[in-house]
């Protein structure tokens, strides 16, 4: 199937190798099929109203590689079956889809990659079921996608933090402090764990793994026992306490004005300093952890996602979504695809590995 | 002077560079002097009770250079003429300047070398006084010691910082989103000031100028004037608003218990966030900024000063603190060096040059 | 089965996350198992003579997580079945098998771990079939052993050849010039390629694809066409070229004794600048590869290594090698690990990608 | 004086900062003074021909703070009062300093600023002696210029080099080898010397302190009596060897055609094997060092001098360099910045430190 005209946008929060896919569609469509090639903008959102494009050339994707974040700009409002909109406070939502596709449509796309995570490829989904030639590049930053071996972004992120980690393990071992580092998360602790496990954390926090301070407390102490007066947390930030919620509700007294309360790496240096384990601090990366130049790894991933989607496009399978299984690249359905989530498996070899190399996960 | 035994002890907060002081402290010593080098734990604190100390030879500071934090340990509470503990909730504060003397005048020291800020340096001061052989290293993070050009540990923070605003320009750039990025520094801004502006932030917010959250507003806007949508902001933990305090009381609700509030840089996304200037994030890196190795300029600053006071100390020069002053090390009298600080000049050219290239420090 | 003795060495050249596995596998067999560990002093080297080894606790392995190398040391001569010594500039070559034995029967060890490539492998299985509790963990920095999907090591290795790529861009760009990069990989090109695709290399040179001068040459004038006045060539060391004998004798006048020429990058910056291409600079980043802190792939998959080797030991399972295949980890006969190399299949996916994206592999 | 149109080129090698000062003077020219700038391309051989140069407006330095290299591309080769052209082999000189003249009168700067090294400056101070009105911004990544504390771009490299000697340190401590490391400074051994002081080597060779081979084995000797096997020696490609002369021709042997030769570093690694210290090898940063994004002080230094330079030219300060002399920025005249250059004081206090801490010279 000739590929004449190439689409291809980015949804959903951005991670490192945004920018690589972008380039190795260019490329690989440019070179193999002397496709022209289109990006909109701001994902979704830059189907709505006038369509955002701009014309990716070789020399637009010069040097992006390296480079993190998305040229294309992101959005995560910009669902056109259930668009929302922010007036005097109140939230509004619109199904604007026959306008999304109208404009779609008028684009004369012979693909239109989507690179996103699970909501951005459900959306895309959606799109193909009502006729549009879709193709999904996974894209988490939390590694959750049950279709695809791993995500891009994940590698470059548990990096980030792990350089954090190591820092840290000077200056707690310096002070006898108890040091947490909390990291990205909402429902998978795959950032924690595998950044924790390399950073040498005693103690990693994940959502799938419930945990109690008193726990904690016992790990400290145990280790204070064996000389060693200093503790490194790793929360994922979805990590939440066994029982948390009461704990929550003691720090925020009543008030008609919501608090802007820390994250669970704050709250959490709150509640053990009441067991007077000593100081604890705690280190937010945030966004950090979405930025920068991508690792060696996420950048060939992206490079192979990006030259494989396109070879799947001509090849016209549309509804699909590419992936890494097992080493190998494939097409999956995109229904299938987005189905599955992948959490950590509390008794799958890694969390062994963890537990058989000392850590404690605040369980038991 | 015969240098037969040499004390050294690490006070205060660590940060990058003290092991490599240790380091080079030790091999001078050792092999200029043939002197037996003895590390005291714990800052002052290892000189009360039984005093704890041990044995630094070459093979013990073997691989310190590269290594953060300070094998010693540290402390923030040692102070031997007014040493403070909590018992039940309450502080109760002891001279035990006595004891500690005693102690010291046991181990026979020629001379103590006591690595610290200003705290450390004026207990320090205290100890000449009543007799003993002190010569004071410089070490603040925030870099303002007035009897110095630059101390160690400044440049690896400030590096650290310019590496996380790095991430954070493409992830706010894509995103269109205001990132906040706390860094240390209660009195003297020079961490945000250096690492802001070699980061490019676009506002820096640090104690010696007064800013107003209207301000930060109005450059935000500015900039999505131009088309700029996303706004990069530098905060030192110490840099307050003007009229700040009626902000923070707005924000914590009359409570019984007191809350643990976020820093400066939670709290300014809160407030910012109340001017619908879109998605405010925060990024605080804590104790990061004081782990790891350190750089090539703080190993060699730590190395220079190391081996100088130990030339310093066979001289006899006692009651001094080493320090480099336009490029030369020299040793100033310790009652000179604690007096003055060293803050930001709002009007120097540090602060010109960062205007000169786009910069807003929030006030005006 | 108990496991209360376990001893381990690593052979071969040394490699990031070598001192990670030796962590994991103290680690796991004192808290699961009660065991001992000792460590094998410079691979089977240590197993001559009188038997160098040294106890590992809890308290040796500590921060051996981050730091490069390893504390047991390595040796490449120490084959016991053809042990070389040197006398006079002359190699003697005798089997000392019987020796090694016996002290290795003398150590009462439950498992012996040998940690190296396929040379440290083979000999591991020799001894399994004379009888030794053998389990082999995979190491090779060329990442080129058929029995595992990934070796430890390589991934940093990866990183730190894309680091210097991704600084020899900018200058390249700035002066118009052909800059070569000569990464490790004397019979595997699976790090030229990789670092060489992660940071936009124009041309890679691998051993599995013959290449010759003129086709780089045309590859860096079709570029000068295009406005682009610079080339980056990543070769791998053990990279060829077609007819390149021919190359090399031109360049070694018959001497009486060897000229210690340059490696590939040297020569080929040589051969290019005959053919007037502009200035060539090679950059060879030699052991550099080899060194520093593991990435955090390296460290988890020596951690998980290291536990499932220790569980392997317990299951009775010797005369076999610790892998990964699939994402799961496994362990497969030595007998069949050593049998397979697996090198860069120059028809397959990556290399498919890789041309996709624009790179010359100097063929055609 | 009003700054209308303002010019700017750079010159000689590129280094870390380029485009740091770039962004500087664009933009403070704009903000502060309403100016146009103008970019030369390609350093003096834009204002050749038909002139070159680039509109360089906010837009166009957005980012560059970060960025390597330099986005105008320099050349070594453009002396319009010496300019050479190459053909057939032959070089053929000619002065072309009229031409330049002429159309720099042309673009009707009111200043232009001309960054980098001796040589750039002193072209810099011929135009102006011509009635050019100059302002040099001095760049070497040597630092070598006397008139300037420190320049930009050393920090930068100074770091990349500690990098790969810390990668080296724990590679050789795995398997007893000598490493080398060969860094730039063809006339200054400060990048040898401050790298190798920071990252611990334990012989620093440099040009301005004769050395002997037969000193260094003693040195690698001494070290192997302390039961330390490895030895990491970092040498600048300048230091030549006492009486090395010979050596190289021993190693040269007679030819027609010369033999492209492996740099000190490889030649150290031959000539070291001889004495059987064992394996030695060589690694060649190259290139490597003058890339990538800059130190936070190297981005703040060309911050700084950035704006101070444009600050220069409107108080009409013509015929100068900007420089930082004891902290404080100032503008010199060239004539006489460009007399004196700085080596190290084979005496001073650097060298001393280094001594006092264990490292040999190679020289007594």
């Amino acid at each position: 199937m000739p590929l004449r005209r190439v689409g291809i946008l980015t949804g959903g929060g951005d991670c490192a190798g945004l920018n690589a896919v972008l380039r190795a569609v260019t490329r690989c469509a440019i070179s193999r099929y002397g496709a022209t090639v289109l990006g909109v903008a701001d994902g979704f959102e830059g189907l709505l109203d006038e369509p955002r494009t701009v014309s990716l050339t070789s020399a637009m994707v010069k040097g992006l590689l390296a480079r993190g974040g998305t040229i294309l700009g992101s959005s995560n409002k910009g669902d056109p079956f259930a668009y929302k909109t922010v007036e005097n406070g109140r939230v509004t939502t619109a199904d604007r889809s026959d306008e999304a596709l109208a404009n779609l449509r008028d684009l004369e796309l012979d693909v239109l990659f989507v690179v996103g995570g699970d909501g951005t490829n459900a959306v895309g989904n959606k799109f193909f079921l009502r006729g549009a030639p879709i193709i999904g590049i996974p894209k988490t930053i939390d590694n959750d996608l049950g279709a695809t071996d791993i995500t891009f972004g994940f590698d470059s992120a548990v990096n980030i933090v792990v350089e954090a980690i190591d820092r840290l393990q000077t200056t707690a071992q310096s002070h006898h402090r108890v040091m947490i580092v909390e990291t990205m998360g909402r429902n998978a602790g795959w950032i924690a764990l595998q950044a924790g496990l390399a950073g040498g954390a005693d103690v990693i926090l994940i959502p799938e793994i419930p945990w109690r301070v008193e726990t904690i407390v016992r790990a400290i102490q145990a280790r204070k026992k064996l000389g060693r007066n200093f503790t490194i947390v790793c929360v994922a930030e979805g990590a939440k306490p066994d029982g948390g919620e009461a704990c929550v509700r003691e720090l925020v007294p009543d008030s008609a004005e919501p608090v802007r309360l820390g994250g669970i790496g704050d709250r959490l240096a709150g509640w053990l300093e009441r067991y007077d384990v000593g100081e604890c601090r705690a280190t937010v990366l945030g966004h950090v952890q979405r930025g920068g130049a991508p690792t060696a790894f996420d950048r060939n991933l992206c490079t192979r996602l990006g030259a494989f989607a396109v070879h799947t496009a001509a090849r016209g399978e549309f509804g699909t979504m590419v992936a890494l299984q097992n080493n190998r690249l494939i097409a999956t359905p995109l229904a299938e695809a987005i189905k599955q989530i992948r959490l950590v498996d509390p008794a799958g070899e890694w969390v062994r590995a963890a537990r058989d190399t000392g850590v404690c996960f605040g369980d038991g």
